[in-house]
């Protein structure tokens, strides 16, 4: 696997999809529904990952692409290497909003995840990791989380409404921190966690694709990562996730 | 009043803070607690507000100052001119989070909202209305909210656990909409409404200071603003807020 070669790559898609999409906002969407009224889809998503699934196997052939919208192939496993795409993590925002929303891209290797990206898009602010290099934003090195922070002392991201619902224990869990946040990106808040403006991300049902970025920009990082359970991530399966520093992460995994 | 003097002035004082204020996040800032462990304050919050406070006694020296951190006046009533000052709202987001924090004003004329302004500084960017002239992005003009937008549609902003936990209804309203988003800095929040970003702000105890400026800017766009059961907002007294557009206003006090 040549990893500068194609995390150089996977950066020019990404800036030329996020010019894509700003320009793409200037002009009216067209919005779909998908399993309900809260899970949205516009041609834009969709041309976003048609342009990375062309550009993909144009260069790549041999690799494989699982991405939001069904337009890569269905995978079973992640022998290979495994390009995990949400064209546009935070569809609503991107809808409602337009803004706080990103482009999630994981790329994995016989199911170890090499490279990890999130791109905020309207901020131009490109979250990036080479695994077992650090973490970079636009370029530049981020510094790893505080690993001793206490729960007191920070926000928690939570908002999902089924979320806390599930998990009524989260509402003395904010309590006893600072409070909580919530944007409506997984991988926007994600990176929340990995930059210290919040010491806990807590969802009750992920997808790969929400994830797959994320989780190698957050091991870069020394964010502790589990299911809710503190169950390993298995990338392909739908499921729970916390995200946290690590003092915070056995706290949480304890309590809920 | 010579409402153009003290725009131009008002304008030039947010710029000049926010300048600071940038600058002096690249030092490590003083925090202490205030009435509990998430009421915290800085020693930029009283820069700030000492900044506002001596500019405005010289070049208006008739005026009031109603501030956040007490560095202006006892305020009972809004006999003459008032400037309303936070000069950040949103501290726990600048001392966590290091953005998603604003400078909030509004100038009153016996008891009336004249200018509001809401300066988010990290973005650099300020929204300021004229009552009756409508409201402005720097210096742009921003459309009115929709107000036959309905609650299916659109996002609510009810994040803090204590005003979930007093209306617990408000999970239900969630759910019929397309979902919860909570950022942390009221003013910016009610900015959200007046965007277009959201379509309902819901807070169970607001200060003067964390709406004078909002209110000010959020009726020049359309948005209804009450207290929770109906009520008229009296600007002095601590309370409950919604500002949402006018159908989703209806239809919450209905429901809350």
């Amino acid at each position: 696997m040549d990893i500068k070669k194609i995390d150089e790559y996977a950066l020019k898609l990404l800036k030329k999809a996020g010019d894509n999409i700003r320009k793409a906002l200037e002009n009216e969407m067209k919005i779909e529904e998908k399993a309900d009224k809260d899970d949205l889809v516009t041609n834009i998503d969709k041309e976003t990952e048609e342009f990375f699934v062309e550009s993909i196997k144009k260069e790549f052939p041999e690799h494989k692409i699982l991405g939001e919208e069904g337009i890569g192939e269905k995978i079973t496993n992640l022998k290979g290497i495994v390009w995990i795409l949400d064209p546009i993590d935070g569809t609503m925002n991107f809808i409602v909003q337009k803004r706080n929303f990103a482009i999630s891209l994981g790329i994995f290797e016989d199911g170890v995840g090499k490279l990890g990206y999130v791109y905020d898009v309207m901020r131009e602010q490109i979250y990036s990791a080479v695994k077992g290099n650090g973490a970079l934003l636009n370029g530049n090195p981020i510094a790893p989380v505080n690993n001793s922070e206490k729960l007191e002392d920070t926000l928690i991201i939570a908002g999902y409404v089924e979320t806390i619902k599930y998990y009524p224990k989260i509402i003395q869990l904010i309590e006893k921190s600072h409070g909580m946040r919530f944007l409506g990106s997984a991988a926007l808040e994600m990176m929340e966690i990995g930059s210290g403006r919040a010491g806990a991300f807590i969802h009750k049902g992920l997808n790969p694709w929400d994830i797959a970025g994320s989780v190698v920009i957050l091991e870069e990082l020394g964010v502790k990562i589990s299911r809710i359970n503190g169950d390993e991530v298995n990338i392909l399966e739908k499921g729970s996730l916390i995200a946290a520093t690590a003092n915070i992460h056995d706290n949480l995994i304890n309590e809920l």
